[in-house]
């Protein structure tokens, strides 16, 4: 299933949604309609686990031909939100996660050439994330090098802790796209939160498309453009710590909740590691793509004086 | 005033309560008593802002001396839980933050011997939380380099972005006590979250200290002992970016939000910086403390095989 978090009317709530056939499908108002009490938020539906899933999977299925049309709305006449529009706590980011990235890091930002022997972990607070369409803010008294990353999320199910490698791919919910925007004059001694982690530098979504519906998540194409021209493009295949890897290693000391989020790093083609190199400034747009998954579209604005 | 969040049995949900005289007075019991109905949370009664927590102090100073003896119960009597059990996202932690320290760690970890020119900021999820009293875990499978760091926390108290540093101080709402423990040899390509991050690397209270009770957070002593002995003292007058800063600097580019935790930073006196080094093992204990605010006590245990 593809689940978005939409609002149908401008100072509305978000609900949940399913993505069906051109349209979205209101998880609420399909509970009424085959008279079960469904979740009404994502973070509701990851809480309530793999029976909720499935028996909203059935709704949808029985009721297909013959849903009222009060309960569904044209995928273009809603707003999407970001698919949890609050997460419960920080993203989890991966850096230099594949190895061209690795390179052109090294060449133009001050991290190792060497691989990582381990993932290299990092946060981004809850505040950062936007939805599809959103702006990015551009703050030019802050910095002249705010930088794009298109990653595939990773949507974590169940609470655990020491998760093994071959478990843990029973832990995943579903995925998503971000784009791991970085002012990358922005680092703190190396420290990352502070250059990833402002404001709108999270653009999430639009959509969460359950495990079940990803054949290999291992073998995703992913690409970024800006103003249409192809910047990044790859394949989660080329991933250095693959999705197992991360939970494990993650969870081996910091427990891993429903809805955590996290984003498995980015392919070459930063523009930061550019000949010669580019950013990011108001009036561009960048979009960020995960084929099977759904694309991320977000404008940059200019903010402050 | 002096706030916490306990519990008066075993399987009880978390209280907010008022430390007064020797006796944990309930806050929500207190709200029957006077005829008002009060925050039930620390995060509530933060939401609610000043003229809450004014109405909880007229409700204290009102009853003294004919409180009904059911609404409070002896400080020895219940447990105290960490005073915010879940922060709604990452702690900010502030690396580096007092000139000894940047010494020590320049000689015994990876960091630059100069002194940071703006703050180095880095995060800790909210899994990390204990209480006071709760067990700080040793891995012996994950580290040999538990360390310890006595730091003020700040409590902030509005939402707000872009903070002027004059204006900053109104929005504290209050102070206490963090050990940002730390395993050295967790470090990920210099990102610090998962060597700060794991499960019981954030004891935090015992108490939030409103800020009016706090005549000068900048001339503050701190210090922490391992099994008595004191290996820290410093005051928070020697922090490098003092508290308004922080929050100028943090508040620049991402948005804070009541309720949001800032670690202000530890002095020297840590024990990757001793010669010879020193770390936390089962069975050793710290404490840490923040004069006027109180004592944060925790026991080191073994966890894995």
């Amino acid at each position: 299933m593809k689940l978005v978090t939409y609002r149908a009317a401008a100072a509305a709530e978000g609900r949940l949604g399913v993505v069906w056939g051109g349209l979205v499908i209101d998880v609420e108002r399909l509970g009424d309609v085959v008279g079960e009490e469904f979740p009404t938020s994502m973070l509701d539906l990851i809480d309530q686990g793999p029976d909720a899933l499935a028996a909203l999977a059935r709704a949808i299925a029985d009721t297909d031909g013959k849903r009222p049309t009060g309960i569904a709305v044209p995928v273009e006449n809603v707003k999407m939100l970001a698919p949890i529009p609050r997460p419960r706590k920080n993203i989890f980011g991966i850096g230099l996660n594949y190895v061209e990235h690795v390179a052109e890091s090294a060449r133009s930002l001050d991290t190792s050439k060497e691989l990582p022997d381990k993932p290299v972990v990092f946060s981004k607070p809850p505040t950062a994330v936007i939805a599809d369409g959103e702006p990015i803010q551009h703050n030019a008294a802050m910095t002249q090098q705010l930088d794009w990353e298109v990653e595939l999320a990773v949507i974590i199910g169940k609470r655990a802790t020491r998760i093994g490698k071959e478990d843990a791919m029973s832990h995943v919910f579903g995925y998503s796209v971000i784009n791991d925007v970085s002012a990358r004059d922005n680092r703190r001694a190396g420290q990352w939160i502070f250059s990833k982690g402002q404001d709108s530098y999270a653009p999430f979504g639009p959509a969460i498309v359950t495990a079940d519906e990803i054949i290999d998540p291992h073998n995703l194409v992913l690409w970024l453009k800006k103003n249409g021209e192809e910047k990044q493009r790859s394949n989660t295949k080329f991933l250095l710590f693959d999705i197992p890897t991360l939970i494990a290693d993650l969870s081996s000391g910091m427990t891993l909740e429903p809805g955590d989020i996290i984003a498995t790093g980015t392919p070459s083609g930063v523009g930061a590691g550019r000949d010669p190199q580019e950013f990011m400034w108001p009036g561009d747009v960048v979009e960020c793509g995960v084929d099977g998954i759904g694309v991320l579209r977000n404008p940059v604005v200019k903010i402050g004086d």
